[in-house]
């Protein structure tokens, strides 16, 4: 059901949310979302029915609000889409599942032209089909008002196995990540710095402008793409705890230190910079793994787990992000 | 876990979401949330788990917007933190399943209230334990906006039977409702007519003012209380078709008359009112019982299924909401 336009009119830019109608817009979008292999009943009732094989489901939301978390001038509605779809999938596998399903509530201005969802929902689509095989969209709803937001829940399933918590970290273990540190939060940066207009307002011209010199952060920042098999890799291979380092890693190693009762003590040199250690939306998974745990493929060691109050060190030295220590200050004054 | 104010200091109103921060107001919200009966693993890491005995569960999402879903002058955070749980609930029975979970997407202003908030959470809890014991909040997302959102989606077990569809209606069914008609839109029409300042704007004063002679139309309309548990007594009862009246009488039988290939007829004495039969938001149950099935306590029967084109009819006639033949004409004109 992914080929949408062998299906559907293909939309012209004059018709729009209001103009077409709630009915008309989801004729357009639904035949562009991607089935789920797990749906039993897909939409079109009041609800639809997921297989749950182990007779359980993971379950996560999460809310991209314009504003926020994103601003038109520099996202595409098919980035949107895909960040939003990835963001999710990153909750699920960071408890060890396999993404199975989405659904979506999307709540746009009746401005919205249609051919600006269909191209969100292409974006949801092709996230999925590129980071989650199999999982799809198997409901949602569409409303009217002037903030464009885009909430969507995310299922997973455990295949049998225990889900991977934040509070099973034990002195000893290996501190691992799988994914890209930093990156994101360069983009975003990059962007609030050179891409925004005399009054400092995001400007799409400009944003454009950075490209191609800065496709991978920007890539890294609009629409990521997270390790999502890795969960389940590194549910497989024993991880004690895991997360989806989404505020930034200082940030979340300390919720894995809180959560488990341990200090998290982290390896400057192999974090590698200031921005690896606290920008935010990366979506790499964190996880610990018993020592002598062979970690799967794309887990690189960044610490060691100690014994000790909850706290997040750096090279065995406490660590503050707001503000005390700084071992990459030279590294943080260059990108502002 | 619903004793709020045990485990946390009230909320004064000079905390905004603002002032305080998410993290802060999630504190403040989440004792007061209902425990799932079904939460493996609750609220507090990247996602919860959730039971599903069958080895399925049941999803659907709906959204309610500020403005065109409604309005702060006539709605309390309690009674739309009870509508947002009710309906969501309600899309649930409809399959004959039984609820046992929901996620909140919540986006609000960062001038709101921490106690509205609170007051919020309130309304989700009472609504789960007055129309669905046992259902409880897994998880949910805080953001905020301009635009007051709360987007909810719900789970469901179908405790190993068949989900009762749109699309099994057969001609000699008997049609029948469960639950209240045409209060609802009783009460929105009153609003629009009588809770309105000289502007034409919602005004909080003059919606108070009908109290207590309207309690009844107002409720079915800020808080509306559907038949939860009769989804699946309907189910357990051999329903061949059912769905959740949001839309209208007539145009959700519509629904049922086209996913099924049938007509269904409507006994416009039964039905009782054109509000009835028009008015939205009702979320009663519509359900087709073969002929002779005992129907569970609380349906009534309204019409019966014809073979035929799919067209709704009253008394043997086709009815066209908008517009066409008017068996209430004098009724409707009461209410404006």
């Amino acid at each position: 059901m992914d080929a949408g336009g062998e299906t559907a009119a293909p939309a012209t830019g004059a018709e729009t949310l209001g103009s077409l109608g709630e009915t008309a817009v989801l004729g357009r979008i639904f035949p562009r979302l991607p089935d789920a292999a797990s749906a039993l009943l897909g939409p079109g009732d009041d609800a639809a029915v997921v297989a749950a094989p182990d007779g359980r489901f993971v379950v996560t939301t999460d809310t991209l609000v314009h504003g926020p978390d994103f601003r038109l001038a520099w996202s595409s509605a098919f980035q949107l889409g895909w960040k939003a779809a990835a963001t999710n999938l990153a909750d699920v596998a960071a408890m060890g599942a396999r993404p199975t399903a989405l659904v979506v509530a999307l709540v746009a201005p009746a401005s919205t032209p249609a051919v600006w969802l269909e191209q969100l929902a292409d974006g949801l689509r092709e996230a999925c089909a590129a980071l989650a095989p199999g999982c799809g969209v198997v409901g949602g709803d569409l409303s009217v008002s002037d903030t464009l937001t885009i909430a969507v829940t995310a299922f997973g399933e455990l295949e049998g196995r225990a889900p991977v918590l934040r509070s099973r970290a034990r002195p000893g273990d290996l501190v691992a990540v799988c994914g890209e540190l930093g990156l994101a939060g360069e983009g975003i940066a990059l962007l609030f710095a050179r891409a925004v207009d005399d009054a400092g307002a995001p400007d799409a011209a400009r944003a454009a402008a950075l490209r191609p010199a800065f496709d991978r952060v920007l890539d890294a920042q609009l629409a990521p793409a997270p390790p999502i098999a890795s969960g389940v890799a590194a549910a497989l291979a024993g991880a004690t705890a895991m997360l989806d380092v989404s505020d930034g890693l200082a940030l979340d190693a300390r919720r894995i230190a809180e959560a488990s009762g341990v200090a998290v003590d982290l390896d400057a040199a192999a974090v590698g910079s200031r921005m690896a250690l606290t920008g935010g939306e990366d979506h790499a998974l964190l996880a610990t793994f018993p020592a002598g745990a062979a970690l799967p493929s794309g887990f690189r060691v960044i610490g060691r787990v100690r014994a000790g109050a909850p706290a997040v060190l750096v090279d065995g030295r406490a660590f503050d992000a707001r503000g005390g220590w700084d071992p990459y200050a030279d590294w943080d004054g260059r990108v502002g």
